[in-house]
């Protein structure tokens, strides 16, 4: 073979392992939400997509770091206003309130109930299921600072980190979809 | 040719043809948000894409199925729960609310207006236009089930399954563009 | 080397420039929320990606554009729907408030407290980072044409423009990562 032609050669075969690194068979999805349904929607995207093999990494911040809370657990030494933020926000995925506020009249219970009686797991349920699945759950280290919310109050999870944004930027960078829910 | 050769120029070939299937010049939403503001968004950005020749697929889910609904239809034989979410959730886009709750003072009715003025078309006449462009609507079977709906109270639309998440997970992985509103 | 070949070379060639083009180490962003907490999480997405040298494109709609009004300015010859506009919608980053409305009791000023203690940029000096990044700023014409909004009365920014959904459309398409806030 002519030697300009391998080098051209060679260089497309850069360029498709460069596109090959950037759009991986992954989902990244940043959860801000601390709403029971949105928190709902992620995780059955979530649990569907790994069912489905494809890598998924969830990371969780701002409001949807209280999800993450055990109700079993809590944390020493907090500050005062870490203090205030874990008595404000809800401890846990039990805890959740409905985002639809035109809906008062129906509560999370009444959501739950009928979730249970169309077969439709828990949220519980779908994290557990969510850490066998090898589901990483990347929490937002700037929002357990700023809430004062500490490792030792969350859940137990298999796959679960502190991290920053720049962890997510990289997994969202990699992979073929991302969402912000 | 060297048979070493071809065999690297056929395995590129295929790699390549790989990475195209997962970059069509699709867009796929899923679209959450039952609010009205939110569900105008999702439909501009999908008019928009349709009319730039971007296959759009559109994946309905939670209180946005409520924006599917045909005022002048019902649905037969609902059960008790169904009834009730029939009652609470807006009967389609003329009902819907707005998201901004800092706005009390602004009824969705100002906003239509302001929209009629300023030559936006409404939201109904958006649903006409998605369908005459082929954009598809997926509206998500576990949500309809959740809140007791039926395919026949819904809009007719020219373009309209019922589906489960592994649908939107599919389309999703094989779009460009994907988004949660 | 066989014409067949060659042929079939370019042809991939095409290929991959075709999916280099579809594939921009760049984050789009839409930006609908008009909410603090909102415009804050886009804005350390914004500026961490910006960091790692992402092309950041953000694409300010809806309730957004209300964000970037400067407190110190304000245009003339506004409608009468335009002053109700303006005195409805916050004037600025500096009066925004929270999407969570289970926390009534925490003002967005506990929450600036607390991240000017944690040494969390203010959202003021997140623009200004922002600008210095090379961010661009798009804003949606329509939604200040429905809010009788003047590019006037929006903050210095220098990379700021108006446009419309196609050239969010056009930028989503070409970029690796894209998000609706």
């Amino acid at each position: 073979m002519e030697i300009e032609f391998e080098k051209q050669f060679m260089d497309l075969q850069k360029k498709v392992t460069k596109l090959e690194k950037g759009t991986k068979d992954q989902l990244t999805m940043v959860v801000f939400s601390g709403d029971l349904d949105k928190i709902i929607a992620a995780m059955i995207i979530s649990v569907g997509a790994a069912a489905m093999d494809t890598k998924v990494k969830l990371f969780f911040t701002f409001w949807a770091t209280a999800a993450l809370r055990d109700k079993k657990k809590s944390a020493q030494g907090k500050s005062f206003m870490g203090k205030m933020f874990g008595m404000m926000l809800p401890k846990g995925t039990t805890k959740l309130k409905l985002s639809n506020m035109h809906m008062m009249g129906m509560g999370s219970s009444m959501i739950k109930g009928i979730m249970k009686k169309n077969n439709v797991p828990s949220l519980e349920e779908m994290f557990k299921t969510a850490g066998e699945l090898g589901i990483e759950i990347n929490v937002c280290e700037m929002s357990m600072n700023l809430m004062g919310m500490k490792k030792e109050e969350f859940i137990d999870y298999p796959h679960m980190n502190i991290c920053g944004v720049a962890t997510f930027l990289a997994d969202a960078n990699e992979s073929k979809v991302q969402l912000f829910i």
